[in-house]
Formats: C-alpha cells, structure tokens, sequence
C-alpha cells in the first residue's frame, strides 16, 4: 500500500474552489472558481451525454450546467441587476427544478426530452450569466442579501457537480460498451488488503451530552441549523470505512439471500428488484468487477465499498453484529479530528474520481477514524427531520430543504465526488434508503 | 357541551382486559378476557363481512382471529404443552403474518382470497386453542419464558383488536352502502364548537434532559426500551387535538391546494391521488359527512379529527404556524398527567367507536394537555427508530418490531379503538406517512 | 377407454333449459328452469365464497346472482309491468354491468367489496323479481318487444352461469386449500391414452364459397348476424382436441422457452409472468396435478387440455406444425355435423364440471371431428369483429356485443360449463389473448 | 385551392428511390439511393436530437441508421462476403431490434442510453458496409438468395426512413420548444375547406368475389402473400379521407366525451389518458394547433387528419353513421384506380413532411377516390392476420412479420412520410390500436 502511504498528504493539497470567507477576495473568485469548475467537468462530453436521462432520480449534465445557471439568474440577476435581460424567456421554464413558489415548470421525468437546446447553447447560457455576474460585481457593492445568495448559489452549484458525476455514472452504466468519463489509475483489487490495515479497530465514546449543528462561522445551510445539544449513549466508531473485501465476504455469506439480516422493506425490494451485489457490480468469469468513472474496473478490495443503499448499509451492519451510526455520533467524532482530516481527504478536487484504498495510519487508536471525510458518503441510522429550532431560509429559496424532511436518511462527510469547500462536519446529505447511484457506502458503529 | 362534561369521567372507568401485574389472577384472566374481546368483535358480522380484504394494508377479520391464535399455537402451545396437536396443519401457512424464521407464509395481498375456512371454522380454531390454553395453566406453573409470550401474545391480540375494527372500517367505506358496524350516537356537527373549548391553549415545557421510553415495571415492547436520556429544546404544546371544525376551516383556507404547505412527497401524493379530504370524509349536499363504523354521519366539529396522513397532519401544522410535537415532547408531557388521564380516556372499552368531542376543562393551563390518551392516536414527527441500546426479542418474536424501523414515524396516546390496558406514556405506534385509515389524528407544537 | 364408448351417447341427453321456440310453453317455461339453474349452482357456497373477487376479469357468484336478476329487472319488468316497485334503490347502481347507456355503475374492479348485500339478500332478490316475472306472464301477452328483452335475458343468464363457474374456479384456485365445488369422477392421468384415439386423423375440406352466420330461424345474437358469404381456402381440420397428454409432450419439449413458436406478445407474457404450464396446473412430486370444480386432480391425459390463453394455443399450433383453425372453417365444419354432435356433448347439464376424454369413434374419417362442441371452448385464429351489415341491437341492449370488437379472439363450441341450449355452431365467445381462465383448448387446423 | 390543382400532379413526379425491378442497375442503384435517402433524413440533426428515445414505441434516429446497416451487415455481409469483417463487435447486441434466432440484444425500452457509439461513429458503420455492399457488387453475381435479402434490406430500411421521421416528431413534441425539423409551407387552416371539395361523395361497390394479396411480380412482404378470394358485400368508400375540419367538428360535438360512441377498451383509455384531441394537436388562444415536423401550426382544416389512433377512428365513423373499411374493401378500390394515383401521391419524396390539403377533382364520381395513396395511412377494421396459405420468410427473416399477428390493426395506402416505392395497394402496415403517433388517418365506409 506505498501509494496511499506517501502521496495523499500532500496531493489533496489542492486549494478549494470557495476561499475562506475573510480572504479579501472571497466572494467574487470563490464563485467564478466554482462556475468554472462546473464546466470542466463537462469536458470531454459530447451532446448526446449531456442530454440523456438515465432515470428520474438522475438529470442530464446539461441540465445541471442550465439549472445552476438559472438559479443565479432568477434570485439574483433579475431582481438586483438593473437592465438585466434574462438569456432566453423559455429557461425559467425549463430549469426551475422544484421551486412551487418560483413557478411552473418542466416535469423532472421529462428532462431528458430537451435535445434543444444543445449543449453549446447551455454554455453560451452559462457565459452570459457569468458576465452579467460580473457586471453586478463591478457596479455595486453587494449587500448582505446578495451576498447570501451568492453564496447559496456556489454552494447549491457544488452539489450539483457531484451529482452530475453521478448521473454521468449511472447514465454509463446503461450502456453495454461501459464508456469511460475519465482514465482513472487502477485500485487495489488482486492483492488481499494488509491484514493490519483492514482489522477494524474501534473507536470508543463516552456519550453524554454534546452539540451538534453547525457552529456561527461560514457558511452552512438551513437544515445544519441552529447548533443544539445532544444527548448520547456511550458508543465506538470503526476507525474505517467497510470496503469492498468485506462486502465479498458478505456476498459470499450469502447476505443478500437471508431476510433475517434485512429491514422489512428493503428485503422486498432485495427480491422484488433481485439485488445480489451493489448497483454497479457484475462478476465476470468469477471476477466481482465494476462499473466506475474510469469504466468497468475490477472492485477494489481495498477501498470502501460505494453505491450501496441503506438498506444494504443496515443489512451489512446486522451481518456484522454491528449498527450504522447515528448523525450525531458520526458528527461528535468527526469534530473531534484535526483540520486535516478534512484537507488530506479524497474529494472532487483530487481527480480521482474514485474511493481511495484505506490508508496506512501510523498510530490508529490515537489518530481516531480514519477517511471519516471524502472517498464515500456514509449512511447514518439517522431519519433526515428538522433540528429543534429549525428556519428555513426566506424568501424564493425557502423550499430549498425543509419540504424534503420525510423519509430520507442522512449521510455525512462527502466523497470523491464532492468538492473539498463544500464539506464540514455537519454537513446533513440526505437520500431515500433504496437509492444507490451516490458514492455511499458505511462505517459501523456498536453500543458500548 | 354538557354531555361531555357529566359522564364520561365515570363512564370510561369500565375495567380493563389486562390485570394489573400483581393481581393473582393477572395471567390467566386477563388472557381470557383478551381473547373474549376480540371475539365479541366480530358479532354480527357475516362471513362474508369477515373475509374480504379491502388492500393490501389491511387483513379480513377472519384472518385476524385466525392469526392471533396462531401466534399462541405456535410460540406456545406447540413448543411448550405436551402432546398438543395443531388445530390443522394448513394454518401455519394461512396465518403466519410476516415471520421469516417460522417458515413460509400466504402472501399478504392475498389473504383476502380465502373463503374457507369459514368464520365458524376460525372459531372453532379459537376454541380449541383456547381450551389448550386453558389446559397449559392447569397443568403446569408457567416458567418465564412462557409467562413472557403470553403476555407477548394478548398485547399482540389487543394490537390486532384495533387494527380489525380499522381494517372493518376501511372495508364498509368501500361500499355504496355505508353499512353500520355498530350503532353509535351522534356527535356535534351543526353546533358550532364553544368558543371557549375550542380555542388552542398552550402549555410551556422549559425541556432540557428528560428520560424517555419504558420504566422498569409491566410489560412493555422491546421498541420501547431502554428508558434513556433526550435532550429537549424548550417547547409548547396544544392542551387539545385538532378538530374536524378546524380542518374544514383548512380545507376552506385552500390547504389541499397549497404546495408550499405540504411536504414534497406529500404533495406529489396530494395530486397523484386527488386527495381533498380526510379518507372517509365527503361532501353531501354541502355538509361534510364522514363514513365511521357508525355507518355515514355528519363530520363533527367538536371531535379530534381522524383518519389523517402523516403528510396532512404536517401540511395543517404548517398552516396553523405551528409544527408536530417531538415523540420525547410528547412522552414526557403525557408523563406529567394524572393516572386519570389514561383511565378517563376514550378507549376501545367505551364503546363509543368513535372520537369523543373536546371535554370541558375546569382549568385548562392547570390540568396539562387534554385528550392525549384514547380518541385519535397523535402523529409526531419522529421517525420511528430503534433507541440506543435497544435490543429485539429473542427468538421467534426477534422479528416484531425492529424490522419495520425505516420510513414509519411514530403516533401515540392511542384511540378509541385501542384497548385501555394496552397504552402508556411510552407506547411506540408506527405507520407510514401515506397512511391513513387509522384513527390518526394530530395536536400541534411550537417552539419557544 | 370403456366409460367413452358406451354411456355419454345417451347420458348427456339431459333436456335443456331452453325449450324449442315451438314449444307451446317455451317462454315461460325456459325463463324459469334458466332462473333455477342459476339457482341451483350456487348451493353449498358460502356468503363469502359467493362475495370474494378473485380479479378484476372475474365476478363474484353474488354479483352474478344479482345483475342477470337487475338485467329482467330494468329491461323489462321496469318500462313494461305496470306498477312493478324495484326492489332497492341502490341496486341499480350495485348491479349495472357496463352499460352507459343506463346509467352509473360501481366500478368492476370493486365487486369483490360489496359484502353487503348478503347471498341471502340477493336470493330474495330474485324471488322478488321472479314473481314479478310470474306476473307479468299471468297479466298480459307478452307482445314482441318483451319477448325479444326474455329471451336475450334468459340467454345473458347462460353466458352468467358459465362465468359464475370459471370466476369461481378462478376463486378457489387462489386458495392453498384447493376447496371442492362438486366432487366430480376421476379422469384419466395414469393409463396412456389409446394410440387409436390419440393419433389426430385430418379432416379434409374443400373451401370455396360457403354461408356462416346465423340462420334466421331461432335465437341468436346480433354479433351472428347477418348470415353472410365467406371464401375458404381448402384446409384441413383435426378430428379431436389437443389433449392433457399432447401438453405435456409440449412442455417437455420446451414448449414455453422457445421464443421462435410464439407470438412476439405472448412471448413478452412469458417471460413477465414466469408462464411454464397452462394456469390451474402445478407439478406436485413429478406429477401434473390441475386445480378443477372437483379440487386438485391429477391432469387428464385423455381429455381436451383446458385453461389456456390463445398465445399459448397458438404457440402449441406452431410447435405442431399446424395452425388454429379460422371461425369460418372451424362454423362450416360444425354446420356438416348431425345434430347429435350438440346433443351428446358434455355441455354444463351433465354435471360432470370438467371436459371429458375423448370419446371413442367408430369410423373416425366419416363421422366428423368429435367433440367440437362442449368440453372446451375452441381458440380460432379469428379476430372479433362485425360481420358485414351488423346491426347492433335496438335500445337499452345496443352495447351487449358491439363496443367489445377489438383485441380479442373468436371461441367456438362452448365448453362443459357452457348451458347446452345456449350454443349453436354460428355463437361467437371471445376473449383476449392472455386470458386462460375460461374452458379453452384448442383444435389445429392445416393449409391443404 | 389553386394550389393543390395546378402543381401536385407534376410535383411529386420526382423518382422514387427503388428502380423498377427490370430496370439493368435496379438492385445496385436502389439499394444505394435508399442508403442515401435515408443519411439525408437526419441532416441538421444534432447527435442529441440522434441519441434520445422519447417512449418504448419509439427509437432513436441513431438506432435506426445503425440498425438498418446491421441488418445488412448481419444477413448478407457475414455470410455471402468472403473476408467481411464486422465493423465493431459489439453492434450486433446494441443493433439487433427483435430477431430471437439471431441473438441477445439490447432492451428496446433502453435504446436511448446509447450516447455511445455518437452519430459520427454510426456513419462511419453505414460507410464501412456501404463499402463492403459496393465489393459484393462488383466482386460476385448476386445469386438468387442475395437478391432477395438485398431487396428485403432495403425495404426494411425504407419502413425505417418512415419510422425515423415519426419518431423524431414525437421526440420533438415532448420538448416545450417545439422545435423545427424541416421548414414546411403553411396550410390552409383559417380559410374554411371549400364546400364542394369537402362534401364526401360515396363511390359504391357491387362486392363478390374479388383478388387481394399481392400479385407475382415485383418484391412484396410475406405478410401480403398469398393472393387469394375474398368474398365481399357490397359498400360504399368515401371519396376522401376525414379532415382537419371534420376532427374539430367531432370535437365540438362532444366526441371525446360520449362513451356510447366509443369502443370500450377505447372509452378506458380516452378516461385514463385524458384525451381530448388527436395526440399532436392544443388549443392556444382558441386556435387549434399541431405539432408537426414544421414545429407547431395552425391545423389544416383542408388536409386529412393525422396521429390518431384506431379507437378514435371507429369513434368518428360511429359518429359520422359510418364504419371503418374492412382491408379488402380498401385493396380492391385501390387496385381499380389508375397508375396514377400512386405517382402523383403525396410520399416522402414530395418533402412536404405533412399531408396535403384536398386536391381538387375535376369529376369526383368517375374518377374514384382521391388521395388513397400518401398523406395518411388509413386505419381499416381489419385486424392483422395472417392470410390463408401465409408462409414466412426462411432463415433469418422468418421473424420478420409473423409474430406481430395479434392484436393489432393494418392501415394502407402510405404517409407522406412512406417512400413512394415502398407502396402498392396490396402493402399491410399494422399497429395496435391505442398507438397515435404515426402519420395514421381514415377514410369512412358504409354499407350498402
């Protein structure tokens, strides 16, 4: 394991696209750096892979690219730029995702009809509202309001890089010849991972009572707020990530073939749907192979397993006489790491575009869990519901959160897909417990 | 409102099924007075009444007769009395619920497909279990592992009592009809509430750490313990449940018609299915009606409504400016109230069928929040989760509860159709929030 | 084979329920032995035998019970018996089938809710509409309009006693009981069929012009009508069904996986619906066993296979190097028989609820095919539709056939459930291609 | 109407792609002009426009250039050109549309996930068989089975060219854009038709035996084989299809709301589809518009009515007092006009991209029906079946038509999206009956 060993210190030294928030040119760099990332991830893409819609919970890459783009322009152009004149009278149709209060818009399972307008007319979208971004910086200072939405605007705008990426992923993952987005250097699939790396050793916690939520500094979302107590039982974290070796051995155990390890519902689905391994799994001649950004890849034994549901995250924590988290266990101990857990961590800007394989610690028990940040979302035993005390945000962005809070799960800590600015500890993702085309994966946690 | 106030003190102090634990006699009578009762509810019922199952979430009456005493043949009478012969080796099939350690079971779709065996024949079946039953006491001490699955098995019969009257119901709503289940007096429906009852008081909690789920005494779930430390946020509570009169002014105010009122999966359902009412409600002439195992009687206005979705309850919160009470919020208020809450209370045992009209209160900011036990089980907005700690039975009744905790949030306080010896403070129900032919209501909280 | 030969010749000459139109009382007469009949097969079910709905295609016994009842009630005792009082306001709606023209109807897929209205109910019912029957014979002579609306009714209420048998065969094959309608004799499962018998001998015709259609003579439906011209091409027909024995030489010989003998449709059925055998068969210890009237029974090897869908009979013809017969052919055929063929076949009066074996023939080549009529309606590769110059008929009847004549197939020969004097070689049953719940086998024919 | 008098009949003189089979460079010539017909259909389609499947029925235009080259490659290239190497390994599963004897193929409901190959890479694949088809001209003499598969592959892409064109347009009426295929000219929706063009005539046949199917000589399908006798009764044909105008009339009678006009699978679906109006049409402002390969327009009330399914064709005829022709009615009237009927249709070659408005008809009794070819394919009563003595196709072909024998409905007479020389009178296309989005109109009959 000498590549993990050396290299990723420094590697993920990549400066993030959003600055921090006292640096004099904060707002103004941090967004553009954010608006151009969106479009190199497009690169390299032809039209028709930014066009199709590989399932309703997916949106094409053109949608993403027009959508965030509209968000900039409908909250922020059109009510504080004087003169503004929107792109095109039909985009606030067409790009509104779910905002009832905004207007009417075009079905969420109907976005992948929109062969017009082309991808090239998107980015001159994109160029147009950029410039007018500009102009707003260069004529007025903004206020606190704008500057609110700018912010939620680069924020909402990096969500949407990953999950383009994973709706690129599941859209390939479609197609028999198994395209490759971008060459991505091979994992750690023959060799059986290092016994004194993969043992998990576990984490213990005393409990009682503690704060979760998002603290007053920077920039968070509604739903991380308002910072609140907690009470907790005494718990232990696994200091890692599960991996793919270990979802083997559960396959070969014949996990997915015992109702006894599997929550009522998702054992229905386990046999209504005829799951046997994660979503982009398949055995070739006896090889557990899969389908990955960088094409169909052979499963790296080493890495933390990704794309699991829930239910298969709670099926596999049965299976291994252990439970997932709660997100206030999960966010207590990732606060509790040093800042450089979170900068070390493999995220969108490492270019990997792949969970890393676990890497060496020198000192497990006192360093505390490993790979907590980045690589894969984990799932959370957590329900996804407001804290007590909960806002949400006013005005056209009210609908932002709050109406998704009924029977969601809450994942924490992002991935390989989400950007480095984007990520802190309690940060609150949140998907149904069938869904599987994130970089979700688990780490267990016991009673103590 | 002078009916309310007169009586029902008195008249609900009709003796519960269950014993008090320390009572000589509390095994044994109390086991067959549960059976009795879920006998005497399905008197005057025809065969037929009996048999048809009206969705998949509901069971024909028939079945739940023959499963209960299936749960007793099985957990019990087979494994624990000598020489006992199963009624008839067919009905381990026909009447296993969802058990996947028992063995193979009828899909439960399609339960409502057996027309034999007959009503008589399920009868008898009770009658020879019972008498077995009865032979198990008479020939031996109980030891505790069968003390515990008997209690186990007449809680998991009163369970089924309510759900055969909610299933009943459910079935007469399917039919033009409007057949009487039991005649029942009618309510306050062109009366306009008292001003003085109806007017929502609130009660302040400072919150804070408070201890939650089961005490130590008495038979309780597994989903109920252990008894832990919560920390609550300062909170109020509504000293009354939500009326029929407050959700015609809803429905009047356009609240079926709101997007930003509902939760986004609710209001998906809200157009999907043309929902504009509570389920049984519609609307004759002008007047609100509501189908009630009464037969189709005018909506009362001075009654907690019923038969509401988790997402309606949501939505009104909303609308009122206010939002569901926490499941700890709402324990431990009722933790607070007098035993007479519970014995005063409308439950199965008062014959009402129905939910009672607000009752007069001498002094509303003294005696804490009313109605919390009996009439309308209570939505909260806590997902239905496991506790920490929480352990499931052992062996074959591992499966109740804890399979089922994913996607469900949490009702209390029960209904008039749960028997009395069934609630406490503590008790976990748990529907989805689609859901709605149960006696659901809501009472509303706030923040402070 | 000695029980063929010799009996059925004569024990089939039960007379039928419908009188010869010379008859002196045929009206009268045939009106009430078809209401008895009705009757007569619903004794020893239960209230909710007769209340289930098994699927939406099928009706429960009660509905059926009750609409060929509400048929005389509003076509003819309504506009035509002078004070004649409806039974109960509600039945009109309970009861209307599917015609538009009369008015609201409860939706079809809904029949099985209706547990109310009891069977006993229902029997009163018809007492009530059979004596005003009675009346209206004793107060006046029926003029021409009334005779016409009788004898369309008595014959509705055959088609109703043949679906009232399927619906409830349908019924109690969803029951892992497998409950008996009518002990019926035993077949022949075990003894290989006799060569003599079994070969199919090939009946030649030479085509040309030919006349199908209803004569004019008798009752007949309008969809029989007009008799009218057809050219045949020379084809040749089998002398006897394909039998339980030839189906399981299909079956072995991978009837249901090989897509090359199947409609593209039927195969897409296939393969959805994991279709392996005709519906009510299973294998039960290497034995093909088939759920009947008379419970669970070994398959008859002997006898016309039954319960399959024309995709299947369709897809055997293919296998078999043959093809089903057109209508045309298979009515030109029927109209070469002698009139015994009707009178001896096993039609639903003689009592035997399943087709017979093939009956013995004494010089197969001159006799005609056997056993075209009874036993089993016969698939023909003929679409459902009008005969030049139909005319629907006049009035309240005017949708009784028409609006059905798209997607369906043409069945001929009635089966052992089909009344005996409902049946004539130009009566036209028709189902849709993936229906197997009726009595329908199959006959090959040949190009020449 | 100067328009339609003057130019048509000169105008659509323009060569069909397919030489007369007599013609020295028939095969070769045909073959490529129909190879380059169909590349000149997707000019200015964009490789998104190319890539997206709007619905299950529907495919991609890519597919279809790759599939129709497939068929070349896999039936005659593989086997009859010594040393063909298939262009990419992988196409024969993506490419391969229903062939069961060929091979697994990609799910049809799926052929839009193909972003990959592009359409830059399908046009490669057809140059690389247009070459290997140029080699086998020149190295071989085409025998007699190459011939025929030559002739059948280049049919079947000429249905494809119709298919690619019907498919885009329902592509492109998903897309709120509407956006333009092809500039087409304006048609004649705001000036009322002409009275004396749009009076029907009735031409009137005397019936009897009559010849249908195809007759020797030239390439037909084996679904139009073989000819053989009909017998007929007499009837009468209108002397022109129903148009725009007659639709919008229907429509402001209620059609669309009277069930008793209506088949009754089609009554369900108008109810459970909503529909109001043929599936391309809205009203804006008042003003009927349509969706067409001209982005959206006025509705030519002068020009046959398009997109509508069968059950909404049987509805008019009910409607009108008419019926549907039966396709042996259709066929023989076609065989009785001249030569020229067909040649001066509106097809594909016209460019047009929409049926043409009434032409006028210097003497409508003596010269037949107009406009029985091109314009609309017109729904006949005739299930699809097949005709006595059909044979299919050997070898590979066998599935070509056979297996779609259920079920659905024939139209005749070609679109103005059919290539002229893909129709004769005797040509069967077929469809089910809900399905509305080909270029499908009708054309009334009686009889007499």
């Amino acid at each position: 394991m000498s590549r993990a060993t050396a290299s990723p210190q420094t590697a993920r030294q990549v400066p993030p696209d959003i600055l921090p928030q006292d640096d004099p040119y904060y707002l103004e760099e941090s967004l553009f750096a954010v608006r151009d990332r969106t479009l190199s991830l497009v690169k390299g893409l032809s039209d028709a892979d930014a066009t199709v819609q590989s399932m309703t919970d997916a949106s094409p890459a053109k949608w993403h690219l027009a959508h965030t783009t509209w968000f900039f322009e409908t909250l922020i152009l059109v009510p504080f730029l004087k003169g503004y004149r929107p792109f095109d009278d039909t985009y606030g149709y067409l790009f509104n995702s779910y905002y009832e209060r905004i207007g009417d818009r075009h079905p969420r399972d109907r976005r992948g009809m929109l062969t017009r307008p082309s991808l090239d007319e998107i980015r001159a979208y994109r160029a147009h509202v950029d410039a007018a971004l500009g102009k707003l910086f260069s004529t007025r200072l903004p206020n606190s309001e704008t500057v609110d939405l700018i912010e939620l605007g680069m924020h909402h705008e990096q969500q949407h890089q990953e999950l383009l990426l994973t709706d690129l992923l599941h859209l390939f993952a479609q197609n028999p010849l198994s395209p490759v987005y971008r060459m991505i250097k091979p994992g750690h699939s023959h060799e059986p991972a290092r016994t004194d790396q993969s043992a998990v050793v576990w984490h213990e916690y005393e409990g009682g009572l503690c704060e979760i939520g998002a603290a007053s500094d920077g920039f968070t979302y509604d739903n991380e707020r308002p910072r609140h107590s907690v009470h907790l039982a005494p718990f232990s974290l696994a200091d890692r990530p599960v991996t793919g070796g270990d979802w083997i051995r559960f396959i070969e155990d014949g996990g997915y073939d015992n109702p006894l390890l599997w929550l009522a519902d998702g054992w229905a689905l386990v046999q209504q749907e005829n799951w046997r391994h994660p979503i982009y799994w398949r055995q070739c001649e006896g090889v557990w192979k899969a389908m990955t950004l960088g094409g169909l890849l052979p499963v790296d034994r080493s890495a933390p397993v990704s794309h699991i549901s829930y239910f298969e995250a709670a099926a596999y924590a049965q299976w291994a006489g252990a439970r997932l988290p709660r997100e206030a266990e999960w966010e207590m101990a990732a606060m509790r790491l040093s800042g450089n857990a979170v900068k070390t961590a493999n995220f969108l800007e490492s270019g990997t575009m792949r969970p890393d394989a676990l890497r060496a610690a020198a000192d497990r028990q006192h360093q505390g869990p490993r790979q907590m940040f980045g690589d894969v979302w984990e799932w959370t035993q957590s329900s996804y519901c407001a804290y007590p005390g909960f806002k949400p945000l006013q005005g056209a962005a009210e609908e932002y959160n709050g109406k998704f809070m009924c029977g969601q799960f809450v994942l924490k800590g992002g991935s390989c897909a989400t950007p480095r600015s984007h990520i802190r500890a309690s940060y609150r993702n949140f998907f149904y417990p069938h869904q599987r085309w994130q970089f979700s994966g688990l780490r267990l946690a016991k009673d103590l």
